[in-house]
C-alpha cells in the first residue's frame, strides 16, 4: 500500500506542532557528539592538531560544553544529602547502612512512613497533594519574610514544561474564534514558544530592553498589548525572572509595575522564577512576584491571577533528571485546581523527584550531620567549609573570612606571612593546587 | 475588582478541558480517607463496632483499598535488584557499599557510565534516546521470537498518560473542520477519553462483548466506525490489550482481524499493552500486535502504522511512582519520530525511572547474586524458590514441583508422610505459618 495512504505522515501531522518552535541547537548538537566520538577514536597525536576521520582535522582535543543549563553534565556535583535521601527512599534497606548519615536516614524514615507502603513505586497521592505541598509552603513562608502561603495552592509536578502546556490549555477556549494571546519576551526560553503553540494559543513577543541590561519594559508590553488585540485576546503575560537566558533580576519597581499592568489589562501573569537562587548580587536580590503582589494594595493583590513556578532542574540542586518542580497559584480559584488535578494529566509525578524537593525545602539543621556539606553546597559560609578541608587535606590552617565579616556574597581568607619564605613558597603551591581541586569538587 | 475581571475562572475553563471526563472515583477516595483518618482516631473498642467522630459506626475497623492498579500500595513489594541498581545511581558513593550485590554494582557502574557526569541528574537526553532504547529493542525482540525491532523506532517516555496526549495532538488538526476520530473500548481506562478530550479529538466508542467473556467484536467496530464518519473522521482506533479493567487476552485470529480492519479503513492502532506481563493463562498468551501484523502478508504489515507501548507501572516490577515506559512505532516515518522529539514536550523522563527499565529490560543472568530473588519475584520457578526459604527459615525440605515437571502456570510441592505423626503435626503448622509469610514477602 502507498504511503500516501497512511494515516500520520509529515505532511499529516498537527499544524500546532509543526508550527512549535524547534530547538535550533539539535544539527549543532549531533554534529557535536559526532566529533567528539571522532576525537575519542583518534589516536592521540602531539601538537595543537589532531586528525579526525572523513580529512577534516580540528584545531583542538576536545568538545566542550558551554551551551545548556545542565550543571551536572557540566560537572556539578549533587548536594550529598539529596542523594542519600532519595537513595535510601529507593531502596530502604539503607536505613540499616552505616555508610548512611544519621539526619539523612531520619529524613528518609519520615518520608517513607508517608508513602504507600513506604514505596516510592506507589503513585502516593496523598504525599504529592498533600505532605510536599506542606513543606513547600513553610519553605516560601520563609523566602517570603513571612507572607502567608497555603498549601492548597501548591501544585506539585513532574518537571515544568509538560505542566505548563496543561495549564495554558485551561486559559485557551478552541470554541472561540479569537484566539488566546500569551505575551512573551525576547529573548526567552524556547520552551514557552512551543507550549504556546501547542496549546493552540499565540505567541506575542515582547522585547526586553538590552540597553538597559534586559530589563523589562512596561511601556513595550502596553505597546504590544495594543497591537495583538487586533488579532487575539490576550490572557496571559509570562514574565522570565530572573531572567533566562539575560541573568537580568527584576526591582521591585519594576515588578509593581508589571503587577499594575496584569491588573489593568486583566492578564494572568506566569511567572518564571526557577532560577530565584542563583541570583548572587547583593544589590539585586531576588523577590517573588508574590511577596510584591501581597505589599501592593488589595484592589491589586486580590484582583491579579498569578502562577509562579520553581524547579529543582535549577538552582542549588540542579537536579534536572529528576523532574521535579511545583506551581504556586495566587487567586486562583481552588475549584480550577480541583478540576485541574483531577483532570489527569500531570498528576502523577516521579516520586524520588518529590523525595528530592522534599529534602531540599527542609535543609539539614546546624548539628546534624549533613549540615556543614549541605551548607558549602548552598554557598553558605564556603570559606569556613574551604578552611576546614583545607586543613583536613594539608594541614594549612587559614582563618575563613566569615570569622571577621564580610560582605554578603563575597567569601574571603586570612593568611598570614608569618612562616619561612621556603615554606611559604610550599604553602602557596599547595593552596594553589587544593584550590583547584576544592572548586572541582564543590562549584 | 470583582471576580468576573479574572481570567481564569470556573466559566472561562477550556471546555476540552471541562468535557474530559472526570474520574469518578474521586468523592469515593477521599470519602474512604476521611473514614480511614477518623479510625484511626479512634480508641480501639472491643466487638465488631467502632466509633466514628460525627456519631457514625461503622461495621469494620480498617479500610481495604481494592479499587486501583496500583500494587506497591497495595504491599506488593519491590524487586530489589532494580532498587539496588536506582539507589546506586542516584548515590554512587554506595559503589563501594558491602551491602550491595556485585551484580547490582556492576549493572548501575554502566548505567553511570552511560549518564552524563555519571549524575542521574542530568538531563542525559543520550542516554534515553540511545542506550535505554537499545536495551528496549533487544528486550522486545526477545519476546517477539526473534523479530526484528529498530532502536530508532523506540521512544522513552516519563509515564504514558501524557505521551499519549502528545502523539494523538499528531493526528489531530484543529484547522480541519471535521474532527478527528479515536476509537476506544467499552470499558476502558477513563485516561483515554481525557486524552482524546484534551487533544481536541472526538472519542468514538465501540462495546466490548461481555457474554463473549469481553472479547473485541470487530463487527462492532465497522458497526460505529460507519456512524461516526457522518460527524469525525476516524484515524486512531485504541484498543487494550490484555484488556482493561476485563483481563480478556485477545487472541492471534482476534488481532488479525483487527488489523486487517485498520488496512482497510485506514486507522492508525494505537495498543495499550501495558498488562503484557499479567498474564497468567498458559491456553491464552500474550501476543503482541506487532508481531501477529509481521507475520501478515506484506500489504497488511506494511500499511498499518501502530503504536505500542509498555510501562513499568504494571506487570512485574509495578513501579508507578518510577515513571517510566516507551512506545514502539511500527511503520512511522522518522522523520516525524525526529519532530516529534525534538519537540520538546515529552522528552525529558525522569533518569532513575530510565535507569530501572532499563535494569528490567536485562534481568539479572543465572550465576549472579540477583538472579534467584529475581527470578522469583518474575514468577519464575517459584516452588523451588519457596523450597529453599522453607528450608533455611526451618529446616523442612520439600521437593519443588518443578523438578517433576507441572503445566505451565501452575506450582507444587511433593512432601512425604514419612515422618511421625507428632512431626508431621508440627510440620504442617510450621508451613502454614511459613506460607503465609512467604506469600506476604514476594507476592
Amino acid at each position: 500500500m502507498a504511503a500516501g495512504r497512511k494515516v500520520l505522515t509529515l505532511d499529516s501531522v498537527n499544524p500546532c506542532v509543526k508550527g512549535a518552535r524547534l530547538p535550533t541547537l539539535g544539527p549543532l548538537l549531533e554534529r557535536a557528539s559526532e566529533i567528539q566520538r571522532q576525537l575519542a577514536q583518534s589516536p592521540p597525536l602531539v601538537g595543537a592538531f589532531c586528525s579526525l576521520p572523513q580529512g577534516e582535522e580540528k584545531p583542538f582535543r576536545e568538545v566542550i560544553w558551554c551551551h545548556s543549563g545542565d550543571p551536572h553534565a557540566a560537572g556539578q556535583r549533587p548536594i550529598t544529602f539529596l542523594r542519600q535521601v532519595a537513595a535510601i527512599c529507593a531502596y530502604p534497606e539503607l536505613l540499616h547502612a552505616d555508610s548512611m548519615p544519621r539526619d539523612a536516614k531520619q529524613r528518609a524514615s519520615r518520608i517513607l512512613q508517608e508513602l504507600h507502603s513506604s514505596s516510592a513505586g506507589a503513585y502516593n497521592m496523598e504525599y504529592v497533594t498533600t505532605a510536599v505541598p506542606q513543606r513547600v509552603a513553610r519553605y516560601l513562608e520563609r523566602r517570603d519574610g513571612g507572607i502567608r502561603c497555603d498549601p492548597r495552592n501548591i501544585v506539585m509536578c513532574g518537571g515544568i514544561t509538560t505542566a505548563i502546556v496543561d495549564f495554558l490549555s485551561l486559559v485557551v477556549n478552541e470554541q472561540d474564534p479569537r484566539r488566546a494571546g500569551v505575551l512573551l519576551p525576547v529573548p526567552g526560553h524556547p520552551l514557552f514558544a512551543d507550549a504556546v503553540a501547542l496549546a493552540g494559543a499565540i505567541g506575542v513577543q515582547y522585547h526586553l530592553d538590552e540597553e538597559g541590561g534586559w530589563a523589562l519594559d512596561v511601556g513595550e508590553i502596553r505597546r504590544v498589548l495594543g497591537q495583538a488585540r487586533g488579532h487575539c485576546t490576550p490572557k496571559v503575560l509570562c514574565v522570565i525572572n530572573p531572567g533566562y537566558p539575560t541573568g537580568h533580576v527584576l526591582s521591585r519597581r519594576h515588578m509593581q509595575d508589571v503587577l499594575q499592568l496584569a491588573a489593568q489589562e486583566r492578564l494572568l501573569l506566569l511567572a518564571d522564577e526557577v532560577h530565584q537562587d542563583c541570583v548572587f548580587t547583593p544589590d539585586a536580590p531576588f523577590l517573588s512576584f508574590k511577596r510584591v503582589l501581597c505589599e501592593l494594595g488589595p484592589a491589586v493583590s486580590s484582583a491579579v491571577q498569578l502562577i509562579s513556578f520553581y524547579s529543582v532542574s535549577k538552582g542549588f540542586a540542579a537536579e534536572g533528571g529528576f523532574r521535579a518542580g511545583f506551581f504556586e497559584l495566587v487567586n486562583i480559584d481552588p475549584a480550577i485546581m480541583k478540576r485541574f488535578c483531577s483532570w489527569g494529566m500531570s498528576i502523577y509525578p516521579l516520586i524520588l523527584g518529590q523525595v528530592l524537593l522534599d529534602a531540599l525545602m527542609e535543609p539539614p539543621l546546624p548539628g546534624e550531620p549533613s549540615c556543614r556539606t549541605f551548607m558549602a553546597a548552598l554557598g553558605l559560609e564556603p570559606d569556613f567549609f574551604f578552611c576546614q578541608k583545607l586543613l583536613e587535606a594539608t594541614g594549612i590552617v587559614l582563618a575563613p573570612g566569615s570569622t571577621f565579616g564580610q560582605r554578603r556574597g563575597t567569601h574571603h581568607v586570612r593568611m598570614t606571612l608569618l612562616p619561612r619564605v621556603e615554606t611559604l613558597r610550599i604553602v602557596l603551591q599547595t593552596i594553589a593546587e587544593f584550590h583547584s581541586q576544592f572548586q572541582q569538587r564543590y562549584s
